[in-house]
């Protein structure tokens, strides 16, 4: 079908299942290969890419909203999801399907949720549907052109998640269960843009008592075989709740 | 006029005026006589108590629909307002109002967004409106029952600026130009709800180097004359927008 139809046809149904003005956006982080990646879209007819998003139901929570939206893009149940921000610009939706009458849903104003992810890249099965022709990982360090404010959301997005680098744990959903603390440290010098020192790492995050040390090291290479390590998950998910503990 | 054909009246307006569905709560701190207070609302014919809120205009971004209504009740321009998150729970507002018709703007189940706003005590003037009967500063250690789901909103609003401690500076909006480290720390004090080191605190604090020492010390009482400090608040603006050093 080609996609005018469509999205008239989308539209009716809209109105009647969703909550009117109010969008689902969200950045969905993997790491692979020693890279941070978002999960973008390709909407049809656009050469622009998009963040996966939806709408609320009307009798659905938000949290709910959040999770099936991302369900039916990567299969994926275990997902750590969190808000971040409300984006609540006027225009920051309209003006973009200009063509169309004016009463189809996806030309009114919506106020939009961000929502975070962090996601198991090796469990993710991604699915584009009858709207888009891409959905793929795609490195932040390679960002194509972002459509409406998307650009703005992702930015916000990765924000956050570097500033709760100091006070929330991270890497639970991002790196398999068994990890090298180098490894560790890179997954925090890419989600900050930054080199840090390899002795105050180790120092500070052996000093937040997240981490259990496995007898084992890992095998094979050159150097000393380094040690192995995973989250203990009972302080992890304390923690996390809790904060770090380096607060007042 | 009675308290039903006020709402019926209100409704009908607010259905031209406003984007359906999507509320505004606040909840607005300030620090008097080293006691941290929330601005509270009576609404007229019920005994419960809830944070000042409203709505977005269709033509209004969605901050400046938060500054709007705090004006509208305080008074105040300058105030340091954030958003901390979005409540989007079945039920949070549905059900309360059983003896009107369904058509009324005020039954309709709404997703709100919460601000927290930090204003100085001194410069605000409460004002109540038609449709509550009292509007009051209440001290957090000695809150009443509260309407809906308000009492979530607050303690989310506290537990925000309770993290926060850990990464933002925080006083500006809350204590005089001119203070003490003990002031200073009383504030911090309450907000996280137990007593800190005083070694550590002025430690910590001036590690930040947001503070600005003054060369006069406050004069009278028995005691050494306390040190008097303000912000310098070129280094607290730029530690609220990059987050205080001591991150990674």
């Amino acid at each position: 079908m080609e996609i005018k139809k469509l999205l008239e046809e989308k539209s009716k149904k809209a109105w009647e299942i969703y909550i009117p003005g109010l969008s689902i956006d969200c950045a969905v982080f993997g790491f692979q290969d020693g890279a941070l990646k978002v999960l973008l879209l390709k909407v049809k007819g656009q050469d622009l890419w998009g963040l996966p998003g939806g709408y609320i139901k009307k009798e659905e929570a938000l949290k709910e909203a959040a999770s099936r939206i991302l369900k039916d893009r990567t299969g994926a149940n275990d997902i750590y999801l969190q808000q971040f921000r409300v984006f609540g610009e006027l225009n920051r939706s309209e003006g973009f399907f200009t063509e169309y009458e004016d009463t189809l849903w996806h030309k009114q104003r919506f106020i939009s949720v961000g929502f975070y992810a962090l996601v198991d890249y090796s469990k993710v099965q991604l699915k584009i549907d009858d709207l888009s022709n891409a959905c793929e990982w795609v490195s932040i360090d390679a960002l194509p052109a972002f459509m409406m404010d998307h650009r703005i959301i992702f930015d916000r997005a990765l924000l956050t998640l570097r500033k709760q680098l100091n006070y929330k744990p991270i890497g639970y959903n991002l790196l398999p269960e068994v990890f090298t603390m180098p490894e560790l440290q890179r997954l925090y010098e890419i989600i900050l843009g930054k080199k840090l020192n390899r002795g105050n790492f180790y120092r500070k995050m052996t000093g937040y008592a997240i981490l259990d040390k496995l007898d084992e090291s890992r095998k094979g290479g050159a150097h000393k075989s380094p040690n192995l390590y995973r989250f203990n998950l009972e302080k992890y998910n304390l923690a996390l709740k809790n904060g770090l503990k380096e607060g007042w």
